[in-house]
Order: C-alpha cells, then structure tokens, then sequence
C-alpha cells in the first residue's frame, strides 16, 4: 500500500509556505509565495488553494494520492470551527470559514490549526521533539508563541488558546505588552522588545556602542543587542542577560505546569545560537526548585521555516488519526 | 449489571481517609483514621489495607464487589511505577512501592496517584469540574498544590510532576520559598506564607490589630489575616490582596497556558468565602489581556475534605477505563 501523504500550508502575513509531506514525516516537496494579504481573503484562499495544487503536482502525486490537508493559521481562531477569527496580520478576515473554503476549493478533508501549536506539532511529528511524549516549544520572534504536547497531544485548551506562552505574566505590573496585559514574557523576551528595551535605555542617556546604530538606523534589533553583548557592551549585556533570564522563569514555569522532558527554542531569535541557549540553561538551572531533578531539557527546534507546513501536514495526519475529518 | 464500585484512599499525614465510590461517583461509604506515621511505613500500609476492608464491608459490599482500588498520596511520587519517593510529611518512607504492596494486601488491581491530582481529578469526576473537560484546580492550604485535566484527561507530565503549580514563580527574585526557588505563588499566596508576610510586617512595626495576635499567640494565621482584613485593618488588607493578587497572577498564567474552562479553589483558605474569590476575580478581569475573551470561570470546588478520596476512587475508574490496570 502506498504511503499515506498529506499537504500542510503555513498561512503568513507575508508569505504562505506549503508542501506535501508524508506518513514516515519526509518532505516531498515545498513551494511557497508571497500572500498578498491586501487583496483580502477571497485572493489569499484562492491563493492558498492554488499553492495546494502546485504542492502536489512538484510531490509528483495527484489529488486522489493525498490523505487530507492542514492549515496553519495565525491570530484569535478556532480548531473546532474551523475558523479564522481576526488575524492581526491579515486585513479584512473577520470569522472565515477557511477550513470549509480550502476544502471546498480542493475537495480534500481539512482541518485549521493555529499556526503556533501547528509548529510545535511539526517538531514534535518531525524534529526535535520526537521520541519524547510530553514538549514545550516557545518560538521566539517579533513575538514570543507557544505550543505545548502533552501525553503525545497537542493542547488546546477550551478556548483554542492554549499555550499562548508568551502571555504568560512573569513580572507582575510589569512592562505593557501590545495584548494590554503587564508584564508578559513577550514584553520582555521577544525580539521586538529585547531591541525596544535596548533602545529606551540608549535614549535615557546610558552609554553604549548601540548608540551609533540606535543614530544610524534609527532604531535597535535584537541582532543588534546580541551582537554588542558578544562584544562585550555593557548595556547590552545587560539588556540580553533580561531576556535570556525571563526566558528561563518561563520554562521554570513550564516545568512546574506541564512538566515536559524536553522545552523547544524556536524562531529568528535561536540566531544567536550559544549567546542564548546557554544563558536560559544557565539562569533556569539556577532558578529552579531542588525538590525534584524534573528541570527539562532546553534545546533548539530542527526544522525552521519549514516547521509550520511540515506541523500542518502532521495535524491533518492527527486530525485523520483521531478521526476527526 | 450491578454498578462498578471503587476504593479511594487519601494518605495524609495526620489520618488516612477512605470510602467506597460507585461508577455514577456516588458515594457508598466514607471512613477516617489517624495515620500514625511515626510508627514508619510497614504500620500505615497494614492500617491502609485494614481501611480498604473497612471500607468495603461499611459500604454493605464485599472485595468481589469492588473494581480496583485507588490511593492518592503526598508528597514526590511515581505513578508510573507506583512508588512514593520521598513524602516531606511521612518520616521514614523511601522510594516504597505503595501501589503494589497495597495490591498483595487486598488482592485488589491498585493505582497510585498524587493527592493533589487525585483531588482535581475528583472535583473533575464528581464535584466543581463536572460538564467541563478543561479544569486546573489551586488548591490553598499550608502549601498550594495544583491538578489540571486538559481535554478530559489528567495532566501528570513526563517527570510525574506535573501541575505543581504552587511552585510556579510569580515574583523573579522574589521571597524565597521552602522548595529553595524564590518567588513561588507558594511563597505569598499559601495560608502560612501570607500569614507570615503579616507577621513580618508587624515585627517591623507596622500598626495593625494582629500585633495584639501575634503577642497573645506567638503567630499570626492567615486566617486572622482574612478576618483582621474583613475588619478594616489597613495592614491585614494589604497583604490579604496581595495573597488574592498572586493567585488572580496564577490564574491568568493558566488561561494562557493550558487555557481552561474553569478553575477551582480548593483548601483551607476557600473558608474566606468572598473575600476570597471577589478579588480574585476582580484582579483578575482587570489583569487579563483583551485580545479574546477568555478567561476562565473562577469557582469554589465543592468536594471538601472528601475531594482527595473520591478523586482517588476516581483514579482507579479512570485506570480501569484506559486498561492501565
């Protein structure tokens, strides 16, 4: 019997990436284009559903070979409904049907998987987190995403916002966060406020070789913060130590939560490599309780760009194994 | 078809209790004795054995009535293996293979759960959790203690140490807590953390009516706190919210991570009634992100003293119901 295949589309603001990955979880091929998101949900579906086809087509199948189909989307959305609820990032979606519409563009079963938890299904199916039952995974970029597998599945929760990780508070009346809460990991440990952190004490006169970039650019990455530490700045050093420390609370958390064997770094900022892996294991191992030897492994993910298609074709492969389509 | 019954047995480390659960989760019979754990492990297992007989014969049943038994015990434990690995409360046990050796005594298929699972997991089957399958239960008392089900299954983790959530840190850097990490939800919101932050304040000379407790007493409890605050005392209100703005914090942090329907409080404290719960809940809403509406329902558990038991019987339902025993 031939090997079950299954198309996996990550769904972006800028681009959508997709492919044809099958049971034994190897990639057959990958195609990606950019979303054109201005032109509103009727094109982007029509988009998508068109990358569906091209994805089988260089897999060198047809329709009839593929299995069923997984979308992972960004922003507030619902698993069971199936439905786009309001991506920031996507203007002009409000409550679309998305899973219904792919699968009525493809005629193939489809299920809707927030993009986040899709990822961490991916690494969990394909990456780094195979072998192991219980894994938590924070994708750090301009945000900061989570996904938690828990006894070999992925969480949920009851409102379809389950690990939303970076919200987490971990500073209580802390910094504002674009979510309106004080205090989130996000508003601490994200790239965007890494840089913004780095920048706010620049401005409020504290020296720094981030100065210069901070006048030439006109404003401070997370690369840039990173980059100075490694060279020894003070200031970013310092900004960056923060970072890597609430990362580390927020797995301490996760230990005492949901007690994974294994957390999972994923995202742009897993850039500065050693720079921040070894200080999280460093500030975690640290931190954590000595009541019991449960603190998990801290590694990074495998699989990249590729996480959220490769995740999506896992969670239309979930979705048939748990008969859910 | 006679209706199947269940053993549950709650080790503490001041009295055992026990009774029989039937598969509608009513309650057959119900019975209590003192553990006497200073006379060490071989005494309290024949006295568990003896309670399971008890028990079952109070209940009008015999043994061959009787599915399984279930104990849910303190302290770290492997349910996996079955084995209690080193209870804080009960001197002299190590790495004892409770789950069998109470399965030579009764000749009954046996589980072993951790107490406050085993109490979340009651609440869940029979109490405040009913109708949801997305649950976390805090449960307040000399230490806080945690259970989650997420999607209708008991969250144990790789390390079976899952949802400890007192140990979740609320306050990097913050006060140190017995489990040797700092800033424990613990180390402010447990009955005798928040009791000792008022004691603290009034050694340092703050004004307050429980100076006059503490040099009667020696002490100040959390319970004088509550009333002390109930009656306007400006330092006992102070750190009463303080303890009811820590778990509002805790609160939030789970409706990020595993996204409930409801939580419970359980435990001594929940004897503060409304002054317990209307701050909660108040912080809370005020705490919580805008970005969806999501933040769980926040509810008393209703099993009392007897959640450990019937979750403990309930455990034994559930590992009969997934074949474990």
């Amino acid at each position: 019997m031939a090997r079950r295949c299954f198309v996996g589309i990550d769904l972006g603001g800028t681009n959508i990436k997709g492919g044809v990955v099958d049971e034994d979880r190897k990639v057959l091929s990958r195609v990606s284009i950019p979303t054109e998101a201005s032109k509103g949900p009727d094109h982007v579906i029509k988009l998508m559903a068109d990358l569906v086809g091209r994805a089988i087509k260089e897999a060198g199948l047809s329709p009839k070979g593929i299995d069923a189909v997984g979308i992972g989307s960004p922003g507030s959305m619902s698993h069971t409904q199936g439905i786009i609820i309001k991506p920031p990032n996507l203007p002009g979606w409000k409550n679309v049907p998305l899973r219904d519409r792919i699968k009525e563009l493809t005629g193939l079963p489809t299920t809707l998987e927030n993009d986040a938890n899709a990822a961490a299904w991916g690494e969990y199916w394909a990456g780094a987190g195979r072998g192991t039952r219980h894994m938590v995974m924070f994708t750090l970029g301009t945000g900061v995403g989570g996904g938690i597998i828990t006894d070999g599945r992925l969480l949920r929760g009851h409102f379809d916002n389950g690990a939303e990780l970076g919200h987490m508070i971990v500073q209580p009346g802390g910094r504002l966060c674009g979510c309106g809460q004080k205090g989130c990991l996000e508003a601490y440990a994200s790239a965007s406020y890494t840089g913004r952190r780095a920048q706010e004490a620049v401005e409020a006169g504290e020296p720094s070789v981030l100065r210069e970039t901070f006048e030439r650019t006109g404003q401070i990455t997370s690369e840039d913060v990173v980059k100075a530490a490694n060279n020894g700045d003070t200031l970013a050093g310092r900004v960056w130590d923060e970072t890597c420390f609430y990362l580390a609370v927020a797995c301490v958390n996760m230990q005492h939560a949901t007690n994974p064997e294994r957390i999972l770094l994923a995202g742009g900022m897993t850039g500065a490599c050693n720079a921040l892996l070894d200080p999280i294991r460093r500030h975690a191992a640290e931190m954590t309780w000595k009541a019991a030897d449960d603190l998990p492994e801290i590694i990074f993910a495998t699989l990249g760009n590729d996480a959220g298609f490769i995740g999506a074709a896992g969670a239309a492969w979930l979705a048939r194994q748990e008969g859910e389509i």
